[in-house]
Parts: C-alpha cells; structure tokens; sequence
C-alpha cells in the first residue's frame, strides 16, 4: 500500500469536533478556536526504548502514545480535540499491524470525541510514534506547575508505581492473576485524567503536573516552578493492592520514580481542597492527599519526604537522603 | 546532558509572537488566536531515507525539516507562528550536532519570527526530526486544493527540479560552480514561498498545494480535489540555468517528479491572475503561468502535458503516456 492509500484508510469519514474547519485532505489541517486558548504538546514513543513486540500489542502501543499525550492535556486543565501522528515505519511492521495501532489511538480518541487531523508516514529502520495533541481551556484557566503557594494541600489521582510493576509482571513472566493482569493493563493502557482536570475547571487556583518521569520528579518540577518547597508523607503516598501483593520489596522505589503512571500530581488552597475531593469523587477518580507546600527552606526549592518521622531530601531521580542542617 | 538540560539549552530566552501565552516551561504549550483560523501540519525526516551526514550538514538538517513544514503552511495561505520539535537521537548524533540542527532550525525561523513551543527527545537507532508548525490565516481564507475551476490559470513558483539536481551534484561529487553550489542550496536550504503566499491573501479564491512529491503529484492533487482537469504545457514550466547547465538529459523528469522543491503551485481566475503577479513581483518570487483548468473530460479528473502539440496524461509518478480516445 502506497502512503496515498495508507491516508486514505486512515482518513475518519466524519469528524466530530464542531470547531474543525479542515481534516486531513489537503497541506495542512484548519480550526477554528471560539474565544478559547490553545493547548498542544508533542510526545514520541521509540520502538526497543519505549516499548517492545513481546511487551505491547500493535494496539497498545497506539493507545498509550496517545494516552501519555493526553496526560500532559490534562496535566494544563484542558479539554482534548485533535491529535496529528508521525509514524517511522521499518520493515517488520505488516500493514495490519499499523491499522492496530490507528485502532487503538482510535478507542482512546474515541472516548475524548477527538479527530485525527492530519501526518506524516515514511520508512525508517524502527517503529517511531509521534502524537501532537490539540485541546481547548478557557482563557487564562490553563493549570501551570508553578502556581503552587505555601500552605497548599499536595494531592495526587490514583495509585502509583504501576506501571512500572506491570512492565515486570511481563518480563518475569509473572503467572496471570487479577493482580498481574491489573498491573500489565496499567502499563499497556494507562487512564489519562481528562475528566477529573475538566471536573476541577471550578477551582480559582490549582498547580497541575503529570506523572510521567516519576512523582518525585515531578514533585521537584512543581517546587522548582514555583519556587516553593513540598513536603510530602512517603506513608500517605496510595498504592494498588496488586503492586503490595507482587512486589513488595520494589514498590516505594517504584512509585517515587517508576515513571509512566499518568497520573495527576498538583497542589491547590486548603479552602478549595474540598472542590478537588468533589470533582473526584465525581469522575470516579481516586485522589489522596500526600502532603503540603511550604516556603523554601533554602536558596534553591526542594521536594522533602517525611519516613518514619524524620525528613529526607528527595530529589528528582527519586533517591532520598538524610536532610542536613 | 541529560534531557532536561538539553531542553533548558534550547529554550528562548524570549518570545516573539504575541499571542504565545506560555512555552517550553510546562507540560504543554498554550495561544490565544485572536479572531483567526489556526492552520498546523506535521512532517518527519529520517536520516538514511530523507539525508545523510555526507549530504547535508547538520545545520542544514535542521533549515530544511523546518522549512518542509513552511512550506505546508504556505500552502494554506498561512503565516508561520510556532513549531514543535521531536527528535529521536542515536549515539552518533554529538551535542553539537543537535545544537547546529536547531540553530539551523532557528535561522529559517528567525525570519518568520517563529517561536519555539515546546518537544520532545529520545533516544533510538537513528536520527528522526518530527516538527509540527502553527500558524494562522484570516478566517475561511485558508487556500484548499479544492479551489480550482475549469477557466483558471495554473501557475507555479519559482523552478522545478532543482533540488533533486542538488542531490545529483553532490552523489556525483560535481565540481564546485556557480551551478552546481545553487543546485546544491536549493536542496539543503529550499526557500518556503510564505510572503508571495501571504501576499495573495487579496485574492478572493486560490487553489493551493505545495510542490514536495514533484508537480506531477501535486497537479494531481488539485485535479482530483476539485474534480476538474488540469492541462500544462510542457515548454512553459520553469526551470533554472543551472540545471539545463548540469542535468540537460535528466531535468524533464526532474521537473515533473523530483519532488522537494517546496514551491507552489496554484490556480487563479483569469481576473486576478494580475493579483497573483503583482503578488509575485512585490516579494521577489518568480512566478510563471504553465497552464489552465478545465472541465473534466472523462469520469476520472485527469491531468494533461502538451508536448510538441501533443496532449499526453500525466500521472502522478511523472510518467507520461499518449492519450487514449
């Protein structure tokens, strides 16, 4: 099939998104935002770094790479509504297995009501994945990391570390249990919290991040963007029953820097902490409040982790070690 | 350096386009278009199919993915704004090559004062270059390939067949002239047709596509979107002196399919077709009238070349055959 051919059979029939004025079917793909702001991010999945044949089916590999997109969509508070895909094609994916992949960009696609507007395909000697993701947010409501301030409740969605944990459930060869089976779709299928973000719209103030690299990455992102320190409660941190079961001995590690959770970390007022619990209580998100935002204590912003009563450094790579001074 | 210090090496120290609300600080870019269509189209370029280190530079790497970009958004009357970068870099690939792709990048964009949003790296087995442009045209005056109507005149920027002429001069290791350094530079640094399409944004109707795949296939393309037929006459298509000069034998076929030329190609009514020249003149792009739209003579909108008075079909691979009835 040439790459003509291959458009054509990638090409949705109908769009969805009123504001879209041009699909794919010419140079460049035409919107048309309604008084809103614009919110777009790029993210590239490599075949043999980001994921393998034995570890993800043609279909996961589409969902997750728009999934991690959609994360960081969420990540600013805003609504999904285009996405334009990159492929590098080498020659050991077959025909069928890239319309898996389209089908399982599409399921996610599907659920959000986004259009795929547009890109580009051509040869190479790996699988390369790149998705730009389009969405909406209402003017000057784009949720940043640096609005965190002092006295604010530190909170995170879902649960932490399994994604990692499912990535060895496969490469353990971990017998398939509820368990085993929970940890490997988290992996492969990661839920990105769009809804719970739109649900928040409500809140004056609210500090987002996404977990991707790891919260205590992204704890460090937050503090360093809004110069503030967090002190986090490593026993507050929530975890999934299967990552307790499966591997108890990996879990703190994994879930201060397992990375690819796509979950949500953020900050937001003591006052309006009960509009978070609300929102996702409403989404049927799982929400747990971690910690708080403190003034820094030293020259430079710093994520603190508090275990067993005493306060460690926790720095972006995850490791923690004995605060001095 | 590490990821993050890369993309802190890369960031702006200012912005230049006023509606960019926030850049590469968070976990997604966002703008505010104020009252126009948003225009965006995504292109890759892949080390060992699209360049190599003995063709381009990596300066040039960098000019061109840019530019193959502008080039789109030339296409759709539009004016460059922002881009997105992904990059996958394998181990040969220095620091100070990727510092001289994106400078290369800068170049082209500086004059567009473009702004960098935001991207991605990775790592991977060899080196691919995924930008995303945004840009902005005044509403419903986005140019479709669709446009065309039986009476217009068909005209195309510039000359054709230069940048495969260049990369004939340099597989061939041609001796360095005046001819073959401009052939040479069309193909590392093609010069996107924005201002002569910006220019035109006068003119009530214009069918656009931009010449990447060759004129043949962009022709085509026109034919088949506006179900009309296109005939172009062999003697006026443009070409240089350089490669008449250099590729006397070879520069038909060049012409019609070389592809990366990145000019345009459009059609005008008869009435604003002085618009267009005024267009042309006043930025300095030449433009040459090399044929006009018809009604479509079979069931199937075909293109058509008139050599020594002969009408053959065109097909969209640039081959050409007499044709039937």
């Amino acid at each position: 099939m040439d790459e003509f051919s291959f458009i054509r059979s990638i090409r949705p029939n109908t769009y969805r998104q009123p504001t879209l004025i041009k699909g794919i079917d010419d140079d460049a793909a035409v919107f048309r935002p309604m008084g809103q702001d614009v919110v777009t991010a790029v993210d590239t999945m490599v075949e043999g770094v980001h994921f393998s044949k034995e570890t993800m089916e043609a279909a996961d590999v589409g969902y997750r790479a728009l999934a991690a997109n959609l994360s960081d969509l969420a990540a600013m508070g805003s609504r999904p509504a285009f996405y334009l895909v990159s492929l590098v094609v080498p020659d050991d994916w077959s025909q069928e297995e890239l319309d898996q992949l389209y089908k399982g960009m599409g399921e996610l696609a599907d659920s959000y009501h986004m259009d795929l507007i547009g890109g580009d395909t051509v040869g190479g000697q790996e699988l390369c994945v790149s998705v730009t993701v389009f969405g909406y947010v209402t003017k000057d409501m784009a949720r940043y990391r640096s609005a965190a301030v002092p006295g604010d409740v530190v909170f995170v969605t879902g649960s932490l570390g399994d994604s990692r944990a499912g990535l060895a459930c496969l490469f353990d060869q971990k017998e398939e249990t509820e368990d085993s089976l929970y940890l490997i779709g988290r992996h492969r299928r990661p839920s990105p919290r769009v809804a719970f973000a739109d649900a928040i719209g409500a809140c004056e103030r609210v500090a987002l991040n996404d977990v991707s690299d790891g919260i205590a990455n992204e704890a460090n992102e937050i503090a360093e963007s809004s110069d503030v320190d967090l002190v986090l409660d490593v026993d507050a941190l929530p975890f999934s029953k299967a990552i307790q079961a499966l591997y108890p001995e990996k879990m703190k590690e994994w879930m201060l820097s397992g990375g690819e959770d796509f979950e949500l970390i953020g900050t937001v007022s003591e006052s309006e902490w009960a509009v978070v619990q609300e929102a996702a209580s409403q989404t049927g998100v799982p929400i747990t409040r971690i910690g708080k935002v403190t003034e820094k204590k030293k020259n430079h912003p710093s994520v603190y982790i508090v275990e067993e009563g005493v306060q460690k450094l926790l720095e972006k790579t995850g490791y923690t070690h004995m605060k001095r001074g």
